[in-house]
C-alpha cells in the first residue's frame, strides 16, 4: 500500500489534516487505533478559535457548525464576589470563538472523510513507523486480523499523547518540558440549558469551577478536585451542590440540575516536546504538547499545527519547495509556546494551590501574587485586552517566503 | 516632648512625610538612629515615577530635580539578540520616569527640613513605641546619653525593613508574606558616562544585567550573580569584563569604564506585612514591603504610601474626620501588591534561575514559559502597553470620600 502522506491518528487533527490535503488533491491515509465509535464518544473541548473556525471551512466542513454552532462575543471572570465581563469583540476589533463541541467537529470531518471515499483503517494495532529519518518512511499496523504496510513521502503524528508518534523520535533528540498540576478538573455533561449565556470561570476559596456548554440545551460544568478524588466517589447531586456554592450567587440561582451523561476527572498537566518533527515526521496536536483545559486552548493548538503542516505540504507537492519542511517546528512552537502559557497563567490565577508551594513562593504568597494578577489584567482595559487577545487566539503564523 | 506625627526614620519616606506634613500645619518629628551623613552615603535607587515627582513637587523640594533630573521617555529591554525599546510616552499618553539619585532627594529634603528649622533626632538609639493601640502613643529613645520620650497622636513607622515599627505591631496580628530569589544583584557605581541614554535591562545566558545612571556624569550598572558571591571578590576589572558580556555588543563596544564608587551585592526578596498599620502606628515604605530592583518600585512604592498617609492626617487634623484613618492600610495594599507583582514579573522574566524549580516547574519549563512570556509582551503593541503603565507607574489611589 502506498500513500503521499500517513496519518496517525482519526481524531480531529488526523482527520481535519486528512480534508485539507485532499482538497489539495494530496492522497493521504489514516491509521486509528480505536474505533470510529469510541473515537466520537470521547467528551473533549469544546471552544473553537477564529482560526479553527476559518480552516474548518476552508476543509468544506462547516456547514453544520455554522447552524448549530454558537458565536460567543464575551467571556466572564467571576472571583472575590466581582463579576468581570471580557468582550471579546470589542477588545479585539471583532474577533469571538465559537462553542461547537469537539465531539461534533471530529462527526463532521468523519462525514465529509467517507463521503470522500477516503481511506481510513480504524481499530489498528501495533501501529509502527519505521524509517522515519529516509525518504521511504513506511507504516506497519495489524488491521481485521492482517499485517499491513503503508509506504508514504510523510507521516503526521496525530495520535495524541500516549500515541507512538513521538516515541518514535529517539529520546536523545527530543526535548521533553512538563509542569503537572496538584490538582483536576471533574467534569459533568448534561441534558440542561446552560446557566449562562456566555462561559464563566469562577475562582472560589473552595477552588475553581467552570460554567460552560456544548449548545443551548447541552451544558458542560467543571470542578477542581483533589487528584485523590474519583469520579465514582461523587454523585451527581454532590456535584450541582457543589457547582452551586462556587458559581456567583445569582448564576446559581438559575442553574437548572439534571441527570449526568457523563462525569470524569481529568489531571492538569502542561507539555512541550521539542522538535515536533524528526526526518519525515510530523508531531501535531496532543502529540507533542498538552495543555491544562483553563483559555480552552488544547484543540485549537492541533488546529493550528494543522494549518501549519498543511501549507508546508501544499507548498511541497505543488510548488516542488522542499525547503519549507524544515520550518514546520518552529513555526508550530512559537505558537504552541504562547498558547501553553496563557493556560498556564490562566490555570495559575484561577485555581487554588492549596498548601502547595508555587513559583518558589509559599503558597499563601503565590496566591496574593495571582489576586493581584487577576485584579490587574480585569480592573483594566489594557489588561482584559491581553486576555481577550490570547483567548480569541493569537494569529497563525505564515510559512517564511523559500 | 509632645508632637502631633511622630515619624520613625529619616530615609526619603520619613523626610518627605514630614515636609508635606509641616506645609499643611501638622507638626512632626522624626527619629533617626543612624547619623545623617550615614543616611546619604547610602545607595540606592534612581528612578522616580510620575506620582513621585509630583509628590515632591507638592513637598515643595523639586528645584534641584527639575534641573539635574532627566526625563525618561523610554527604557529597553534586551534578550535573544533583540533589543525592544519600551516608549514609556507614547504607550502611555504621555507619562514619563524621572532618573534622579535617592541620594539626591534626601539630600534635597534633609536641606529643606533644616531650612525650615524641623526636629530631627538623629543617632537615636533604642528606639521603641509604646502603647501604639491608645489614643496616647508615645516613644522612647536614647540621643545624646539621655533617655527622651516623644508623646504624639500617631506614629509613621519609615525606619525600613530591619527597624523597630514593623516589629511593634503583634506578630498574632501581622501576617507576612515573602519570596526570596536565588541570586543577588552586584551594583557598581562609577563617575563614567553612562552606556546608554537610557536604562537597558539585559536578560542573558550569563545572567541578567542592568545598564543603569544616576546622571549624565555617573553611571549605576548591576550584574545577576550567586548568592554565595562576595563584592569583594570580584575586581572592578572583574566587573566590566562580565558586564560587557551581558550587554548587547553594539553597547558593550560603547561602554566606558573607569574605577568604581561603589561596589555590593544585595539579595533580591520580595516581601509584604499586613496590614500596615495597628492602632495609631502606620507603616511607610520599606517597613512594610519590599521589592527586587527589577522595575524600579522599591522608592516609588514608598512615596505613594506617604502620598496616602499625608492625605490621611491632613482630613483627620483638617476635618477632623477620625473615619478615613482605617483606609490607610487597605488603600495602600491595592497599590503595593501592584508593584511586588511587576517586580516579581520583571525578575522572573529576566532572571536566569540556574537549575532552581521554579513555580512547580523544574527550572527549564519555567524559563520556556518566562521566553514566551518576554517575547509575547514585546511583540505585542498591547504587550508593551502592559509593561509601559506600569513601569511608570499605576496612579494613586484616592481616599473614600467620607
Amino acid at each position: 500500500m502506498k500513500t503521499q502522506v500517513a496519518i496517525i491518528g482519526a481524531g480531529p487533527s488526523g482527520l481535519l489534516l486528512g480534508q485539507l490535503l485532499s482538497k489539495q488533491g494530496i492522497d493521504n491515509v489514516i491509521i486509528e487505533r480505536a474505533s470510529g465509535d469510541y473515537v466520537l464518544g470521547r467528551i473533549r473541548a469544546g471552544v473553537l478559535e477564529q482560526g479553527m473556525m476559518d480552516l474548518l471551512r476552508e476543509a468544506g466542513v462547516s456547514e453544520r457548525m455554522e447552524q448549530k454552532g454558537e458565536i460567543h462575543t464575551g467571556v466572564e471572570l467571576a472571583f472575590n464576589n466581582k463579576r468581570v465581563h471580557i468582550d471579546l469583540a470589542t477588545l479585539t476589533g471583532g474577533d469571538t470563538v465559537m462553542v461547537y463541541g469537539q465531539t461534533e467537529v471530529t462527526r463532521d470531518l468523519m462525514q465529509a472523510r467517507s463521503e470522500a471515499g477516503l481511506t481510513t483503517f480504524y481499530e489498528s494495532s501495533n501501529v509502527a513507523l519505521h524509517e522515519v529519518k529516509s525518504q521511504s518512511p513506511y507504516v506497519t499496523f495489524e488491521q481485521g486480523g492482517q499485517m499491513r504496510r503503508l509506504e508514504c513521502d510523510y507521516i503526521a503524528g496525530c495520535d495524541g499523547f500516549h500515541g507512538v508518534s513521538r516515541q518514535t523520535i529517539p529520546e536523545s533528540v527530543r526535548t521533553e518540558y512538563e509542569r503537572v498540576y496538584p490538582f483536576g478538573w471533574l467534569g459533568l455533561l448534561a441534558d440542561t440549558p446552560p446557566v449562562n449565556h456566555e462561559l464563566i470561570y469562577c475562582k472560589t476559596d473552595r477552588g475553581f469551577a467552570l460554567a460552560s456548554m456544548r449548545s443551548a440545551t447541552r451544558s458542560r460544568y467543571y470542578l477542581q478536585v483533589p487528584l485523590t478524588d474519583k469520579a465514582e466517589n461523587w454523585s451527581d447531586d454532590d456535584f450541582w451542590q457543589e457547582l452551586k456554592r462556587r458559581l456567583p450567587d445569582e448564576v446559581a440561582s438559575r442553574l437548572v440540575t439534571g441527570p449526568s451523561i457523563e462525569k470524569s476527572i481529568a489531571p492538569l498537566r502542561s507539555f512541550v516536546c521539542e522538535p515536533m518533527q524528526y526526518g519525515q515526521l510530523f508531531l501535531v496536536g496532543d502529540a507533542a504538547h498538552i495543555v491544562p483545559p483553563t483559555g480552552a486552548k488544547g484543540l485549537n493548538l492541533a488546529a493550528s499545527d494543522v494549518a501549519t503542516l498543511y501549507k508546508v505540504l501544499t507548498r511541497v507537492y505543488q510548488e516542488g519547495d522542499q525547503e519549507c519542511v524544515s520550518q514546520y517546528s518552529e513555526i508550530c512552537l512559537r505558537r504552541v509556546w504562547n498558547g501553553e502559557r496563557f493556560s498556564w497563567w490562566m490555570t495559575n490565577m484561577m485555581h487554588d494551590f492549596g498548601d502547595v508551594s508555587v513559583n518558589g513562593a509559599d503558597s499563601a504568597t503565590f496566591e496574593k501574587f495571582m489576586s493581584s494578577e487577576l485584579n490587574f489584567y480585569t480592573d483594566t482595559e489594557e489588561g482584559r485586552r491581553i486576555i481577550a487577545m490570547q483567548y480569541v487566539g493569537l494569529p497563525y503564523e505564515p510559512l517564511s517566503v523559500g
